[in-house]
């Protein structure tokens, strides 16, 4: 396998690259009975698509999303659910000077050497673009989550040093779509908006931060030992393009904390157990405790950029790369849309598992 | 499934609870033809034991591994391994209190309400016991990288505020085995060991760093979309008991730098492809591109604290919590080895699998 | 997971109902390097589809494959291959009269049960139309296995109580294709066709035997324990429609005999060593033994017959059906390719395997 | 993997090996809250163990169970059930003389070519005493369906020619458990009994077919396209050692059937839809119908012989082999609580599996 599948009761296989015919997922798990049609699905593919804003890859794509089988008059059948995105914009001439360069910090070199052979139009299938298939099949995920009254929020909390301070309980959808940045607060979105424009007038990247936040969740989502809640939250966000970090709850600023001031301690809220603090981020020993899944995803600056650099090409002789075409400055606006795609996969399929569990 | 499983060609079910008859794993895909001995798999329990040192839990464990089958004459047969550790030191009379109370920031909680039982004994299934199977099969698989010549080293990079400044490259496991925090800077070894011991004194606990740098890598571990080398390297990371975050290169810094900085320039060093920087730390589109592995992960401070702590009881009453018993007062020179052994599993499935690519 | 999928190295999912927009599979773990196009896949659709003769089904599909992904220039990359073959022969108009009654002996009243919906639609997911995607993905591995060598012929070997008495060994394709029964012997093939013809005239229908032979084998594919070569294979036939039974080598008939008779006594022949009969099948604990694999499959008579039938509807009343539309009399001449089909993913599968035994 | 897991939902990893320490199952997957003690899992032992009659082999094994984990109290966690049988048994010298003859029919050559290396003692992997681990673990399962009120009865149906005629919905556990043979009728026990002690008397072995039925099925297990109920079966069955065929419901005599009479008429019964015959064999679409399953298992004549025979040895020269040692003349009457387990952990399976079918 060349590990396209994730998922073991909701489960999703991906393919397609950058510029091939269509990119796509085939969901099979999803539990029959679940109304769905493509306007449940077009919006996320939206949220991610190029060309949504003046500061993200003027690409075009329509990213129109098909539904080729597993529902029928509106309604899943419980049987494989062939979602397909066909590819519009393909300009395979953009990528002819990259033929024998290895472009700094892509994919090239390593698929190279692993596949000996590399799709070259738009990084084939180590393009960002296949995460459209992870999105088509995260909002199928997200419709049978909302069944449960789970809701993924993803914002931008960093571009650059810019950070965003804001109570994570209040943040809606509605104030995180107000901005092209998909910062919730308007201020400092303002001021992430003007970095991302000079950073790409400079011909450069830069990096940032996605926080998410999963509001209403149920107890008992996630497994003791390996399939731990967290850990596969922490696979799905390590495997999304030009991720570099995952932290759940305190992350790295827990471990110059005292136990004592870290240790999330249980209340009864009218009848309910939860608890004051959620350092844990909504997890312990691996499974959800019902309070708010909540984690952080930091992203590189893109590896893309408009300026001339120097690398080596396929035969090792050092060679300058100028690349051109349309690309992200800053992939932390289109970002979000992946990450709650990419939670509410591991979600589905904790929630579906969550079944298994007692006699 | 509980989840208990990893790997899919070098793949492992984990078994076991804090004071049951024993813990274990059982290996199967290590390939034929490996020598294996008991002497490949005790020192890597000892490194991970209770009772090593004095900053560590005196629970008593000799953590002796049997080799119960998939071995013939010292050398592997292809065919499943399987290994058990006895357990020795149980005392299931300390947990006689906790049978009702909730530990804060424990899986007590979350495992009643998903499985409706929980085994109260040391924690039963999610006390970090369990990871000696873990760490003894990950001692197969680094004896299987080591005939690649891959080295696997992790480190106490941090405890607390106090932050071990190294260069990578040159640290040994003689550096990192010569202190019981099992950091390779004497001099902040010995203000790390201060700080547990008083940390500890005060029956409180705190977190820390561990760094895993890994040498020798071949080109080509690792797969596209979402079995990437990092994502598999988090998820492993994630399931280890305590831990709230990894980052893989650059990490959460990188999202303040400018592409231009960021980048990993190619280079080629007497006809071989590397790159000049290793913000990536060692992994470009999911796949290693021959330069050093290098991540980390944070480990919170440990949940059992040997002070008092309000909390509820399984009827919703609020009680007092008062924890005896034998406990770590900071995880982090007992993590060394357990990284490290997930590490080396994640690893061998992706040696493996690095098989299946080509034609 | 709806169980879709199949495959640990060269693993498929596979998806799509009778008369949905498509229906398609996925190939994830086709090695890179292999040469592909569409010329290599639409044979062997063309020997399943419908209306190739006028002893199957009178359905008009053209059966045209699309390869959507993980080809660049004739060449497979390493990545998922979609395959899609659009469906166009829909009448949905033909079921509306089933809508309430459960045929016999089909799977209207077991989706329903299980599924609390159903695709009436030419049975949904339960057609043998979704076989099209199975024998998609077939060709790609026959394509892999062909690069080693490995040679897969089925034929007809039974249809009611007309046997085909032929040397395994002697079968050719050319034979096989040269009569619409696909019995590679030309006057049982008559036989054949006359029967099935006036079975057909009765309204009725008739079942039958494949038998299928794998010429080449290389020594070693298969595993020990569960994944052995023969339960895999089993598995794939089972999951046929309209299969009833397997066997492998000797099968039924080795029952009576006698250890001394059935034990296949190995020879040195030429430096190779093989074995006098081949009572086995090709296969010994598990593994190839580089003898031909021989296996029979068995199918029962078609169950939509075009003469009424009694049978009861989803308010469990009892109600008269009568099936119109365009079927089979019999599956056999349109099962070979499927039976070929499956032996090649299977065989492709533990083909790859086979890379992973050794040090 | 060497393919030693079974099970998605319900899943097992089998170990060990014939003259090892011990042999073993991990259990991953029982729900939490089942009553579960040695003395539900000692009997099926019981009925598989060497030395319990008179004709069958007489190595002294006592295989005692040992459960290791996943139990407290009495009652399972919902964790791994770790379950070792230790090997008493042990005579290694046994096999000396064939450490380099191949013996015909065995394991030896297939395992020597795929993994370089082979266990000589008993066979190693290869031998049917790995099945001790499935039936400890089946009888796990076993213990859950009972739960349901499903039932699994299995019997010797034939030994040689000699064929048992019952009617299989009257066969009890007493009358398949009150001769050596395990065949429920007595007449036919005793004529399978001296046929067996004859072949045995002549050094030489003999075939036969077990039968399993299965009684309080509930509607829905199994999946649509690949997972099929009968091809998990199937599969189960044919990795069983020895094992050289499968039938469910009419299989190979099904052939012969016209249509009409094959196919199963659904009848409303007091409330409840069944069918009038079951030569489906109680799966339809590849999911369990309500109807009893009924399935057959063919065995072949045991490949061990106490008669000299021809063969060659690693250096690839002809010799002559003399096995002695302790061997079953049939497997037969051994195989049925083989079957019955094999049988309870594919159905324990889907019966978990079926909670993810519908919202």
């Amino acid at each position: 396998m060349s590990g396209s599948s994730m998922g073991r009761n909701f489960r999703i296989m991906n393919w397609g690259e950058s510029h091939g015919v269509a990119v796509g997922a085939v969901v099979d798990g999803c539990p029959a009975g679940l109304a769905l049609s493509v306007d449940d699905i077009q919006p996320a593919l939206n949220r991610r698509k190029p060309g949504q804003s003046h500061i993200v890859t003027q690409r075009k794509e329509s990213d129109e999303v098909q539904i080729l089988s597993g529902v029928v008059d509106g309604i899943t059948t419980g049987t494989p659910i062939s979602l397909m995105i066909p590819n519009q914009g393909q300009r395979p001439k953009d990528y002819k000077n990259l033929q024998q360069a290895f472009r700094p910090s892509h994919a090239d070199f390593t698929y190279q050497e692993k596949f000996g052979i590399r799709d070259v139009s738009g990084g084939g299938r180590s393009s960002a673009r296949i995460t459209a298939g992870w999105v088509a099949a995260g909002a199928v995920a997200a419709k049978l989550l909302a069944t449960a009254g789970i809701e993924i929020i993803g914002w931008v909390e960093q571009v650059g040093d810019i950070i965003c301070e804001v109570d994570a309980e209040k943040v809606t959808t509605d104030q995180v779509e107000a901005s092209v940045t998909r910062c919730p607060v308007e201020s400092t979105a303002i001021s992430m908006e003007a970095l991302i424009l000079k950073v790409r007038k400079s011909g450069d990247s830069i990096g940032g931060v996605v926080r998410c936040y999963v509001k209403n969740m149920p107890v008992g989502l996630g497994e003791p030992v390996y399939d731990k809640l967290e850990a596969d939250l922490a696979k799905a966000m390590l495997s999304i393009n030009a991720s570099k970090g995952f932290t759940i709850g305190s992350g790295f600023d827990g471990v110059s904390m005292r136990g004592s001031e870290h240790n999330d301690i249980f209340i009864n809220e009218a009848g309910k157990i939860r608890t004051k603090t959620n350092f844990s981020g909504g997890i312990q020993g691996g499974i959800s405790n019902g309070m708010p899944l909540d984690f952080r995803v930091a992203f590189k600056p893109v590896a893309t950029l408009l300026m001339p650099q120097t690398t080596v090409n396929a035969k090792g002789e050092t060679t300058e790369l100028q690349v051109k075409g349309r690309h992200d400055p800053c992939v932390l606006p289109r970002a979000v849309p992946i990450v709650e795609a990419m939670a509410a996969l591991v979600l589905a399929d904790h929630w579906l598992g969550k079944r298994l569990s007692k006699l």
